[in-house]
């Protein structure tokens, strides 16, 4: 079991999982880049397996187990992309997982765990109660912990999207990459300064769920006590595996306002014509108000996911 | 002027326009193949310049002109992509665009028009004033009239879409397009049966604008009355140099109710995660309505555009 996260890890993570997942295309736009004076390129990830990067950081750790580990099955509490990812990890492997749900998780997601063969438990909608839920079935079934982030198989997982970006968009000069629990910022970080040493990473939060941005000023962690924010994807605090990589390989964290993130998630389906959720619009919103110096750069952006519900459009909110 | 179109005047055509336009990415999804049984081919017109194939036609007739034809400029009357397209294929050449469009025409349309530098020329909402208008601006200032579909060099440009699909995905045995006014439906007829004899080509199209499945039976045009269909793009009758190309061409036309429209354009978007317009979603849905056989088959399907009002989406309407 690794104790940190090296570049090495992130490269043999790709080996292990580039045939369960989607090597994922790079999008750019004259239009955005016009508006804003530099070039930028989206690393689509919504276009990723189960529609969100979690896919690589799931079939990373469970294809990591061993074969008597992995006999005994996975289990994690998520109501979000990550139970999707690790559910459709153990079915290629052919192994239980056993997913712990609010009982008021939306409705797509719980579709999106059972189409992928996961073992849906519910619970109370506490996070109290889901840990005690999952330690119950742990105990029970032996299942391992796949932890949504904290956790660095799932962060070396994670990496894999930066180590393509940075083949299908060279000489890149700055990364932005949205911040919840660190796992993407992580595994980003760690490959990118690890490959290319001068290459700049910048996390990018919603300011009604900033605590990576003050945790990070601070020097400790600082967990969120109330998250408000439409990027239902970055309401959770940095994990204590995550946040001292992040101290050490990431050179900024900013954060933007919800108004941003709406203008800036409308922007990218109007102009790029893909679908993004909130979370991933994250980035650049920070662009739009101009948090971070972009101009005459080559920046790279990970889309994280595009599971958005259809019926539910931030713009159309009362 | 050509008085037909063949597949060398659109393989000329796509020498004419290849610096000029993207060459848009081809989409496969094993989630949206299992559901058919089939393997379809997504070709992503809605990522082309401009939003939608259009710029592929605009741009073919507009650097076919001699220098003389083109000095004086082009004129149409459009109130959709064609509009927008044309702007930017004379924008491109140097030369003025005279754009008449109804006065009620959707903001977002005029100001697609606007930055792509098109001179707009505003009438009243009628077919009658539209043409009455382009006839008068023809007549002032020589501007060559690029009509949006019942014009050769506009088909030919709409065509090399498809010399580009059979080599994205070879071996389709069938393609699937929408029919509005016929221009896509021909360049792609002709350059597939041209380029590979044994593949069928069929038009889809709203049931609630049916006249090209009712003149493809009855042998000769009838045009339509009134068009009911969300399918914004597809509301116009056949042209005259478009009907014959399609009875020599085609291999038949099926038609969709509007419920399947609209769910066949939310599977697309919820699915493919791309923004597609109502108009383009109608090939699939003939798939979801089974109206075509294709079990076991390799089907290329084109999305034609992308150009949407995120505020007014067709499953959010009363």
């Amino acid at each position: 079991m690794n104790t940190t996260l090296t570049l090495t890890d992130i490269r043999a993570a790709h080996a292990r999982i580039v045939d369960k997942i989607h090597r994922t295309p790079v999008l750019t736009s004259a239009t955005l880049d016009a508006l804003c004076g530099s070039q930028l390129f989206f690393k689509c990830e919504n276009f990723q397996k189960i529609g969100a990067f979690k896919a690589r950081g799931a079939a990373n750790a469970v294809f990591s187990l061993t074969d008597a580990e992995a006999a005994r099955g996975v289990a994690t509490h998520s109501s979000g992309n990550h139970a999707a990812a690790l559910a459709r990890a153990a079915r290629l492997r052919g192994i239980p997982a056993h997913i712990v749900m609010p009982s008021n998780a939306p409705k797509t997601k719980i579709e999106s765990v059972r189409r992928n063969g996961g073992i849906i438990v519910f619970c109370e909608p506490t996070l109290v109660a889901r840990e005690a839920e999952c330690a119950r079935i742990i105990a029970e079934t032996g299942a391992q912990l796949v932890h949504p982030f904290d956790d660095y198989a799932v962060m070396a997982g994670q990496g894999t999207a930066t180590l393509e970006l940075l083949e299908q968009a060279p000489e890149l000069d700055l990364i932005i990459v949205p911040v919840g629990g660190g796992g993407l910022l992580c595994g980003t970080a760690v490959a990118a300064k690890g490959a290319r040493p001068g290459i700049r990473v910048i996390a990018a939060e919603p300011a009604g769920a900033d605590d990576a941005a003050r945790s990070f000023t601070a020097g400790h962690i600082i967990p969120l006590e109330r998250a408000s924010t439409v990027a239902d994807g970055l309401r959770t605090s940095l994990g204590e595996r995550n946040f001292p990589l992040i101290q050490q390989h990431v050179d900024g964290v900013v954060t933007v306002s919800e108004e941003s993130i709406v203008a800036a998630m409308r922007r990218i389906w109007e102009v790029l014509k893909i679908i993004i959720e909130p979370s991933c619009a994250v980035p650049y919103a920070a662009i739009m108000e101009q948090k971070i110096n972009v101009s005459g750069k080559r920046v790279g952006i990970i889309l994280t996911g595009g599971n958005v519900d259809l019926d539910a459009l931030p713009w159309l909110a009362k």
